[in-house]
């Protein structure tokens, strides 16, 4: 039998029997010890060290249960064979030259239309009901779970969305995904054939690729301030239509009520026919009444609501929602019913204490107010811009359009500002043609032609004016004049 | 002015303040106290109300924040037009007939393949460290974040990976996803073209419906214990071929080095060709040394690794890697870098910090010494039994296959003990022609021909005895016992 002593007065602070157990088990994967070498008694060690004897059964039970000994009845505690035992000690692998890691450009003001208010997150809120929902060793926790994505979940979505948004919605009609492009991509099996869809140019590129890598014919016609017109998609013929009624992005137009009856009623005609709502940021509306979904109005299931948490909680949430005509509801559970959930379960039950006990609630109308208030600080500054030709899009979302007055092309405008530590982004990087790959690229443009967004914004063919994007989310009010300043440095040619 | 008199003795328990703030909310919400009217200053609310001025502010400011009231300089605070806010309220919307919740039928003993045993997750460890991650007040965890997974964790996965199943990689060629069927979605986009992929059956009926969904030509062959052969694989000449070698699910069977180098050889003879190595459950192996991944010994870059947290961790975590030849990670930039990742930052966060802080280690070998003891009761006890005519698929992973002496067939077998509590599955449910749909059907047989899985693990042409997949992983000795006496029962014809 082997003798062991151990200094457990000095090393770092930890639990004495941990120490026992470290000490043991680095002598036994280090080889002082060898296989089948026998360890002394309980009582014998535990008096050698002078602790406790149940401090060094506990050392003991974790050498136990992680098979480094095996205990003999009646005879004592024999050290196993560990060569199969993991071991895994930090032990980096040299990099490939190539490997650096990527890093976002440092810049001191963030202009981006995604970000949010990172600093009004609830944390201890949030903090509160993890340990609430861990607390209770509930083994449900654990297990894979609905598909769909928990029902109490899609229960608390669907009021939500029923009360915030007008969606007539019942919780079996809602599934939970990580972010709108997994949907999206869920959303192409769940209709099987591949399909031609129209989109508004410029939109979501995210979106775009999406369904192109999908194998979709996508088609692009100019946004226009008044809503997709019925007109257009009859001439086009897509089986499915992608829009954002309440706030297009990036341009912030807003279908008029006939726009969207139209839609409706050509969708009604043929079984194929859906039309896609992308309700993302319609949670920040600063001026007149909230714009019911275009889902609300929707009498004859044709209508996919698309919706997410990243502009409402936070965009590493990666919970969006997808709610479905009960016709798809059946296709979803044929075609991809056999798909396990995207979301951890524990966010999921984290997120629905979050709804249930009120939170979201407060936390909505809290950062709205936040919100507004920088929307009308940003928007009394502009005001004030000589070079500022136009602002558009504003009212609602995080963002606002600015056109601006400079010989500069859009994109030497916004690299000259990025050089300075503003990050800022053009219209043209949302123009979905730009981020298109491979075949589909002519069928993009068939119909659009050479007319492209940013004409019909600006209302000309030849668009001579740069229009900048310019979000607030996670901008005070002295970063936002920060990053005017640089604007008008920019503007002024200094 | 209205006066406002709140009794703050009754009620639920909650800090003073904010009962005063739930109390005026509420006559605000409900019209009681009108837009534009005054509310008491906070010196005289306080006094009439006995409670400190600083407590009056506090509700006064959460009101101020969700927009409830407006402060007007020098004049006081007033009641703002909260027609635009949120006010969530839980009213379900009447149910359809059809929306009943799916439940899983109610079982006392689950031999299911795929559970783990949920009763031994550290929670304690797992709830510190989530606290501690939350703590910090972490704007970062927020973020979006890197779309291909955090740096960080892909660091350790690719650590551990490389010690304990010999993979070489870097951090860089490391995806992170939610889930293996997600990662597979992503592989197909990765290679562009719709391929030929070639799939042991049985199998996981998932991962073959995720490449029929994805537009794949799937076509099986009938899994071996000598693992997949060279020749037939040159016969079927697929692009892709989908293998477990390590513990081929649901069979057992192990590949060996020869067939390994073969198939390696076959993939490096043409650029398009990959094999996909499944590795799903390489963590548990009871007897004889762990056998080194595929990825370990191939030196062109033909091996796309796929691993899981599923069973090591918890099902429900969602948390899957795929390892990518250099060449893939490019396709990989190019026609998904667009994505957000699908795995939650914090999340991302937990299991980083539980992997460097040696909690995974430790877990992974006290679950091992779990799950030992479990088989090794599990086939004592079936040694017991004349019914078994054969165990297979035993030393690894978290079930072993049974062939059952019975005049019944499988599926009247299992419906048998199902309906006395017991859920167990036969072989043929993880046959992949009986979950294929569409088109690919035809396709899928024409190799294999009349010949399933299930023949050649019997050995013969006629099958004519059940095999079962019996998990173990949630089932204690006592469980284990209580299932094996309902098995005694139907085989008895009890």
């Amino acid at each position: 039998m082997i003798e062991i002593m151990i200094d457990l007065q000095g090393g770092a602070k930890a639990p004495l029997y941990e120490k026992i157990y470290e000490y043991i088990k680095n002598e036994i994967v280090e080889g002082r010890i060898s296989t089948g070498e026998k360890l002394p008694s309980t009582r014998l060690l535990a008096g050698n060290l002078a602790v406790s004897r149940s401090t060094v059964e506990m050392a003991y039970d974790q050498l136990l249960a992680e098979g480094y000994i095996e205990a003999k009845p009646c005879r004592g505690f024999f050290v196993c064979d560990v060569a199969q035992l993991y071991r895994l000690k930090p032990v980096h692998i040299k990099s490939r030259a190539s490997e650096e890691r990527c890093r976002e450009e440092a810049c001191e003001v963030d202009f981006s239309p995604y970000a949010i208010d990172t600093r009004s997150f609830p944390y201890n809120i949030w903090r509160k009901i993890s340990r609430n929902v861990l607390m209770d060793d509930n083994e449900e926790l654990l297990f894979a779970g609905d598909g769909q994505g928990e029902y109490g979940l899609r229960r608390e979505i669907a009021d939500y969305l029923h009360q915030a948004r007008g969606v007539n919605c019942n919780p079996s009609d809602v599934i939970l995904g990580a972010g709108n492009e997994y949907l999206e991509i869920l959303l192409t099996q769940m209709l099987g054939k591949k399909r031609t869809i129209l989109m508004e140019n410029p939109g979501y590129p995210q979106a775009y690729r999406t369904f192109c890598n999908m194998g979709y014919r996508v088609k692009t016609v100019a946004a226009a301030e008044q809503g997709l017109n019925v007109k257009t998609v009859r001439d086009i013929a897509p089986e499915l239509v992608y829009i954002m009624p309440s706030h297009q992005f990036p341009i912030g137009s807003i279908m008029p009520l006939k726009a969207r009856l139209e839609l409706l009623a050509w969708a009604a005609e043929k079984e194929e026919r859906y039309l896609i709502e992308d309700d993302h940021d319609s949670e920040y509306r600063y001026r007149g009444k909230p714009i019911p979904s275009l889902q609300s109005v929707d009498a004859q299931g044709k209508v996919i609501y698309l919706g997410t948490f990243s502009k409402s909680i936070a965009p590493s949430l990666r919970i969006s929602y997808m709610v479905m005509p009960p016709q798809l509801v059946r296709c979803y559970r044929e075609n991809c019913g056999f798909y396990s959930t995207t979301v951890p379960r524990m966010q999921q039950e984290i997120l629905k204490e979050f709804i249930r006990n009120g939170h979201f609630e407060r936390h909505l109308n809290k950062m709205r107010g936040i919100y507004r208030s920088r929307h009308d600080f940003l928007l009394g500054e502009l005001k004030k811009r000589s070079w500022v030709r136009k602002v558009s899009g504003d009212h609602a979302g995080l963002h606002v359009l600015v056109e601006v007055d400079t010989p500069l092309t859009e994109e030497e405008f916004c690299q000259n500002v990025r050089k300075r530590g503003v990050a800022v982004s053009g219209l043209k990087e949302y123009e979905l043609e730009r981020v298109q790959t491979g075949t589909e690229a002519a069928l993009g443009s068939a119909y659009a032609g050479s007319k492209t967004a940013a004409d019909s914004i600006c209302g000309g063919k030849e668009r001579s004016f740069p229009t900048l994007l310019l979000g607030y989310g996670k901008l005070n009010e002295r970063e936002i004049e920060k990053g005017l300043r640089v604007l008008d440095a920019v503007c002024e040619g200094r």
